[in-house]
């Protein structure tokens, strides 16, 4: 059978090692794998949001409120727009899909930054359009906006914080960019570390308002995912301009969160303690992996996230990794970026300890 | 900002009004709502799939095993194929998209029943491909055959039994029209409710197993959204040979159902006396509205499914749903689909005892 042409170029998404898959794979027991690959909270999630879905799991029969006029309500009030400037995805994943679908064809070129989250050129390759890249590691706005000049491209990834590498664009420089960019060209900025970086460096803050009262061709990204820690509810938001969302919610399949996930995501916003003391916790720790880095000599970047890349000199990345895995220690490796680098996220001070001594073991 | 132009004819799927929005609407208290709208599972779901999910909602924080492993092999069991022969989408809704996105384009066809479920058309439409449907309200096989040699389509969709009506087909004319379709055209047989069609009638049997052994065009839906009780879970399948499951693969996003539903759709497979129960309870009560219908002289389609078509003479169907609506009590009017009929999910004795009440009031 023959299928779409466009499926021979479509590389998959390869995610974080989950810890089942190293229990079948290398026989280590539950208890002994720390996994620090895929940036989720490793506070776990907030214990009123566990109250309220361990209340309502009878739900499980019925189909969500298709209309999530609570959630929006929720985030519409917490952003300060409106409920119809939002957009519910199954993860800010879907959104890009979205995205990609209603605005991008295969005569199309979408910029994105050289190394950047992956889903963007998967969701490319899955209309066929071409993805053009910067040659920065870091977001160069002045490159992006060359390119952009010499390649029109329908749509303009930006990631603020980037993952992998954790660092953010200056807010300033951002909406510099931005009035530069021409109506019929969308650009997607991704947000899904944005409540670290709000923590860290207010320079580095951007706010789906601003984004919403100034731009008619930008959507901002947020997401449950991180800071909120609800990595397993697929959960994500786009937030813009009505005539964006309109569009994009034609694509929009119903029910596309669970039952669970909206009730989990709505009160997960009522809790910011919860998220504020991740947050808090995160940076203290993250002081650690930055001084392990310095005394061991490591290149590292300054991470507005969750997470932190090292770089090696003398040793590969991808052995690193190997052995790090085979001691139940799961991080990312980002060879396959173009960099001779781990990530890692921050964990607990438990799991970083772990990190630290098996690291030790292997530098 | 100019969108694709195919946007401009996407309709979007008009859901069973939540209980939340009548509440809202309305007025009307939660505990005075009867939903028999979305075909759920009037009993719910499993108490063992509660407390299961109930267990893990600490792991809400973490995504889910992409590699779906336990999932996909407790099907692959209960479906006597391979785990390789499993593709799972966030409802069965997800696999039409892959279907729809990998196998057809704007320049294709795509053939359905002229009465079926809506999601067929939607996504032909977000691809912008044309929909050719048969004049038949149910599935005749001899017209798609005709229309087939026609259209040359590249996608047919045969939903058995059919949602909104209810009816389903004959496995051996079923099996003796794939025999006849060229191995480049993909037909999905859409089994959403054969749960319940297997249990009333052995004739209209489809399964898997000889879908996966004969045919290399063929792929079979099915879904935990109503036998299993987890309309709310989002968790849906496809099963076909492995040249068909690789290539939807690439469409995949990652993480595409969540953490809790993994495990609830999991579970759910091992409880088959709650699915075997559910099932005879709603032909116990099926009886009934059979009883109701030939009592006030209501047409209705003999239906395999959980959920029964009632068709008008000297009413319409619209003002019936608004009159039930404005009681409390939600059912689906077919208006949009071009019959003058209401669809109603067969619910427990005490929800069917309240429709028959308001219905009496009504005729």
């Amino acid at each position: 059978m023959k299928f779409n042409k466009k499926l021979a170029n479509i590389k998959t998404y390869e995610a974080g090692k989950p810890i089942e898959l190293v229990v079948r794979e290398f026989g280590i027991e539950p208890k002994d794998i720390v996994k620090l690959a895929s940036n989720e909270n490793p506070y776990g999630c907030s214990l009123q949001v566990q109250e309220s879905v361990k209340n309502i799991v009878a739900n499980m029969a019925l189909y969500p409120d298709d209309s999530m006029f609570k959630l929006k309500d929720a985030l519409a009030e917490r952003f300060e727009v409106k409920s119809e400037n939002i957009i519910i995805g199954s993860g800010s994943d879907q959104v890009i899909e979205f995205v990609m679908h209603a605005k991008a064809n295969k005569h199309s070129k979408i910029l994105t930054n050289s190394v950047t989250f992956a889903m963007y050129e998967i969701y490319a390759k899955h209309i066929g359009a071409e993805v053009v890249k910067t040659s920065s590691q870091e977001h160069n706005l002045d490159e992006f906006y060359k390119l952009y000049k010499e390649h029109k491209p329908a749509i303009i990834f930006l990631c603020t914080p980037n993952n992998p590498t954790g660092d953010a664009i200056d807010a300033n420089e951002l909406y510099s960019f931005l009035d530069k960019i021409d109506e019929n060209t969308l650009v997607v900025v991704d947000g899904a570390y944005m409540e670290y970086a709000i923590k860290k460096d207010s320079s580095k803050a951007i706010y789906p308002k601003d984004i919403v009262a100034s731009y008619e061709n930008v959507i901002y990204l947020g997401t449950f995912s991180k800071a909120y820690g609800l990595g397993g509810m697929r959960v994500g938001y786009g937030v813009a301009k009505t005539g964006i969302v309109k569009e994009l919610y034609k694509l929009r399949p119903p029910f596309n969160i669970t039952t669970l996930s909206l009730e989990a995501a709505t009160v997960a916003l009522q809790d910011s303690v919860f998220v504020e003391e991740s947050i808090e916790k995160n940076f203290e720790q993250m002081k650690r992996y930055e001084a392990f880095a310095q005394a061991q000599g490591l290149e590292y970047i300054n991470s507005y996230t969750n997470f932190i890349t090292l770089f090696f000199q003398s040793h590969s990345s991808t052995e690193v990794a190997d052995t790090l895995l085979r001691k139940g220690m799961i991080v990312r490796d980002l060879k396959g970026y173009g960099l001779n680098a781990i990530r890692v996220t921050v964990g607990t001070e438990q799991q970083n300890n772990r990190f630290f001594e098996l690291m030790q073991a292997i530098l």
